[in-house]
């Protein structure tokens, strides 16, 4: 394996590694909501890809998610871990947070890379990039039927840590700087930027009622 | 009339029955919930042909029903049966049941179909043939604001006839056997799990709490 | 600046107007219901572009929102006026409430207009001329969890308009009346129907139960 190869294969593996983690959240919000293994497919799949599936047909292109079979089956799997051992993973779930907040990172950088090539301006492959990173949770409140954990208040600010990753990315863009470097750099600071909210229980600003 | 058209006639009528089943019960809910005519429309459409805008929606391609007035109409005339009739056709939700699940294995089978039709991987295009089946169903429970009934223990197992009526299709295609018989056998299979798990109140499994 | 330059000017002054309103309703409804500054942006956005971007999809087009970017920003600045003076708003409720139905009667228009643009035929242009005008209402509803106001008894015929407006536009294009001032009368009539709506609490029917 050259050495293409081989940042090719560690690339997927984050991607799947950051699938499994938000496919573990949409199972087990299912747990929760006492629904059978199929709906747990249904979360599982719908929080895993939803969001580049969103941003696939906001871009007008076919959900990449159809051509390599590793994502479909990956929150299968997820949706497997989590019928056997729900209880159990309760014990990992400072890991499966951490997980998670490298999914919003990774996620929030590919979509924003992807609007940006297929020629959108700033803002919206800023928007489509957060979308991508935020946007399967959101279809898994709604399917789930809880308001969507984005908009509210006590959600130590979920979507803005990718805001902000895919803010540096469509800034570098921009400003013609595109290496590989920038993009592990976005997805650190969005990375970094959760897991600070989530422990220092951040909020975003609200209006005084 | 030659052969040909005869059989292009018949499938579009199935179709149309299929579409007219599923839209009954989308108009039916919206009485339940009290709303209006304009809410019974619209539960009726989306019911009916939403699984197959989904499914179209996620191929690139614009949605089949923009083009046949018929798939639009036939749930305008639901509508306008419900309307009118809605107490009297609790006296026949059983032969209602029976078309509904006939759609079902109708549309696993046709959805499935034309996923493959458009060059997608077997297990996406079992995914989508579902969707064709079941997708109307979750948006109109959705915009109802209830459990999507494809997620529920309750479901009796809603979706998973048309995981199995998609499955034979993709398998058959990946053998290179697309004859109309194998289309009708897996749409038939799809129906007779679904009465089944109606008649003998079949559950799919459920992880324990 | 020459006359057509004029008119294109004007026209977009008056579909950002339109949007600002839409948007107003998106970030008011999600004070109410006590979510953050993103939450905030999120219902705006979805309320001010989601009927236009759900036409775009479904036309199978990128969505116009996506490059001009005023339509990106105004919900951003409607977002910030709601912030900022949210109880202030409620003595210009009745103000809001005529540049709404105003934006409804630009929006049926615009979008019936695009869908027969794209070769659509005339009942499924006029169906989504009808949801660009109150798509996004119907999107914010969902991700606010509540009914949405379009499907409701007590609605106040919110798409009834919407629809009427769109029916003059594929009426005038089936008989070749394309000119600006059909536009003018359609947008009028909407806007007309749905402050006499509003005036009278005119009711669509509903089913008796």
């Amino acid at each position: 394996m050259n050495a293409v190869d081989t940042l090719a294969t560690g690339y997927l593996v984050l991607e799947l590694v950051g699938i499994f983690a938000f496919a573990l959240s949409g199972a087990q919000l299912a747990v929760e909501r006492d629904f059978d293994i199929v709906g747990m497919a249904v979360l599982a799949e719908t929080t895993a890809l939803g969001g580049g599936v969103l941003r696939d047909v906001l871009l007008g292109t076919t959900p990449a998610a159809f051509f390599q079979p590793a994502y479909l089956i990956t929150p299968l799997i997820a949706t497997g871990v989590v019928f056997v051992w729900h209880r159990q993973l309760e014990r990992v779930a400072r890991f499966v947070t951490l997980v998670d907040a490298a999914g919003v990172g990774l996620f929030c950088v590919v979509g924003t890379q992807k609007a940006l090539l297929f020629g959108l301006p700033g803002l919206p492959a800023v928007i489509l990039g957060a979308t991508s990173a935020v946007g399967g949770g959101v279809l898994r409140d709604l399917l789930a039927r809880r308001d969507p954990a984005v908009l509210r208040k006590d959600s130590q600010m979920y979507a803005i840590p990718a805001l902000f990753g895919a803010t540096i990315i469509a800034i570098g863009y921009w400003v013609h700087v595109t290496t590989p470097v920038l993009a592990v750099a976005a997805a650190a600071v969005a990375f970094a930027l959760r897991m600070l909210a989530l422990r220092y229980n951040w909020r975003a600003p609200h209006p005084r009622r």
